[in-house]
């Protein structure tokens, strides 16, 4: 691989030599018979990954248009919707909710702070909800979300409400179960710990869920997103069989195929288990230093990424580029409240399941050499 | 690049090994040092090589998604749409607008055919067409439509009504003068005769067709395709800053880039030479053969690429797989009414830019000795 700065940032993350050498995949026709078994075989696996019997899909687009396929395929206008809303991309989302006519009720939380089970109970009591949407991690804020126990709430409170995860930033790092917990649809793009490059929409769409679509009303308010469109050709490739509707992103699913397959074969469980342990060791390095993270509390911090507020005396204009200057990449604040008072690290994919590369120690050194830099005296 | 059979169908096309290096680069942040000016230049590229003052998008996704784009932001719901229908993608398109509420007219032309100018003036006469598309080459025919004569005839009985052109088996290869033909929209992708692997839509709009939308009177009824979010994107990276709205297809661009930097480095009217060359070339070595093409005539018959008949006596079942034996990838048929009867070559990109790697003496030489390995007597 290219020597360049590691890109330690919540997405895109380093990707395998493997997954690179396949994105450089010489043309190949989308219905080739080297092509078709590697979108069918994705399809697969993301079952597995997700612990599901339901749909998988994977479309040449990203997290946003997962969000449009959500919004557009399960929801119908005037039909209630209830966000937990712990950052930016709550906020997004209920804009695209609100798109298609859904009527959006925020459940808010203040920064740092993950979405309480009671708040959820008695806002599922309010009205008829024909979906829950949940920001499993909040890219903007490093926080987690209790899915499982929010699903539980959902299921006692109001089982027929739809409970939809946006993974982005949670799938392939941290642990969801869609069949067992009774999440009925998972969010998710390629280039966060499911470790491909940027470019795919991954979706996973429990039967349930595809029961509530198959019996909608009306007709879906959207060409592109359509499911009507994509359940026969993902279908189809998981037969193993050609078929077309628009032309996937053939190097992109490649490279996403051998990701999926190192995930598989290195086992879930133990990704899940490694991902916490570093997440441990960041936190407790960045504790050490006397920062201060985004989340209120361990018990609802990422285990993907950190956020972190800059000490006293500190700011992004100084941090980040003695960072790039150390070959590490992070990233600025997102949320808006907030943006110039945090940075945020990734330790997602092959920059923890594989230590022997020393991502995590290189990103954690620069840390502390970068703040020393900056004259903060807790780093000295 | 590692050997394979040569990708000769309508897109995806064969890459330049410098486009698939691209593809491998390392993880890159969207709002890296070095991404931002891969997308903003491949914005000012796109103006060039579409001549156009206006618009450029690159949007992960697929050409399927331009017209999405162009249906949900450009057409409100109500309003009348002609499309030129030669083939499979005008009904597709014309699905595509109605899913947003557009009543859409089709002019339909018996398959091999082009619209007429006559046809489309006296449909132009009917009614008030808020827009009116064309499938600049339909690739389910290798039929190439008159864009530039259509548009005089747009500007002459309904100058109000934008031209809207699916370029994507097009751009590239053929001759597109945006602003002096006055064109209002350019549809395409990444994976035709722009030389980059699928993912990414790309479109070109006018000036005027942006001024249209900001116009319009109701919102934009899509998440994904709304130019709300998109533009100022666009303008943000073409101005050299980083922006966010859904993270970009980021190694894709980067291979896209190079791809367009070659094509305006080797010259814009050079190349519209070259392909209509290579096409004569294929062409005439076709009808030497004793086959015929699905186009009624040469006039209307796409540069880069080729829709052939099978002679008497040979099949699909027989040739393709014969032509994969001689290391060709061709593709079947796609018009439903007639796609058991013939079969498609692309000679887009490099493989007719760069004569010198052989790529569509390969194809007819094995395409020859394929029907002669099928006992078609023509061929012996």
């Amino acid at each position: 691989m290219a020597s360049h700065k590691l890109c330690m940032i919540p997405g895109p993350i380093e990707f395998h030599e493997d997954v690179l050498q396949a994105m450089a995949t010489p043309a190949t026709s989308h219905v080739a018979p080297n092509f078709i078994p590697a979108l069918g075989e994705s399809i697969e696996l993301l079952r597995q990954i997700l612990f599901t019997s339901g749909q998988p899909f994977i479309i040449a687009g990203s997290g946003t248009l997962g969000w449009d396929m959500t919004a557009s395929n399960l929801v119908e206008a005037g039909e209630d919707v209830l966000v937990c809303n712990s950052g930016y991309f709550g906020d997004r989302f209920g804009e695209c909710l609100e798109t298609y006519g859904a009527k959006v009720t925020h459940l808010r939380v203040p920064i740092g702070e993950s979405p309480k089970l009671d708040d959820v109970a008695a806002a599922l009591k309010t009205k008829k909800f024909k979906a829950i949407t949940i920001t499993h991690v909040d890219t903007s804020t490093g926080v987690l979300a209790d899915i499982k126990g929010i699903a539980d709430v959902v299921r006692r409170e109001s089982p027929e409400t739809l409970v939809v995860v946006d993974g982005v930033c949670s799938v392939g790092s941290e642990e969801i179960r869609m069949d067992a917990w009774g999440i009925d649809v998972v969010v998710t793009a390629s280039q966060k710990a499911l470790g491909a490059p940027p470019g795919l929409c991954v979706m996973g769409v429990s039967e349930r869920a595809i029961g509530v679509f198959k019996n909608r009303k009306t007709p879906v308010p959207n060409y592109y997103a359509n499911w009507n469109r994509w359940l026969p050709i993902m279908n189809a490739y998981e037969a193993r069989k050609p078929s077309y509707f628009a032309t996937p992103a053939v190097q992109n699913i490649f490279a996403l195929n051998v990701s999926l397959k190192q995930i598989v074969a290195q086992g879930i469980e133990q990704r899940f288990a490694v991902h916490k342990e570093a997440s441990a060791k960041a936190k407790k390095f960045i504790h050490d230093l006397g920062l201060e993270l985004v989340p209120t509390s361990l018990e609802h911090a990422a285990n993907g990424m950190s956020a972190v507020y800059y000490p006293e005396g500190v700011a992004a204009t100084d941090l980040l580029p003695k960072l790039a200057a150390h070959g590490i990449v992070a990233a600025g604040g997102l949320h808006a409240d907030i943006a110039p008072k945090y940075f945020r690290i990734g330790h997602m994919g092959i920059s923890v399941t594989e230590p022997e590369r020393g991502h995590l120690d290189a990103t954690l050194n620069a840390l502390k050499a970068s703040l020393a830099e900056c004259g903060y005296k807790g780093a000295l």
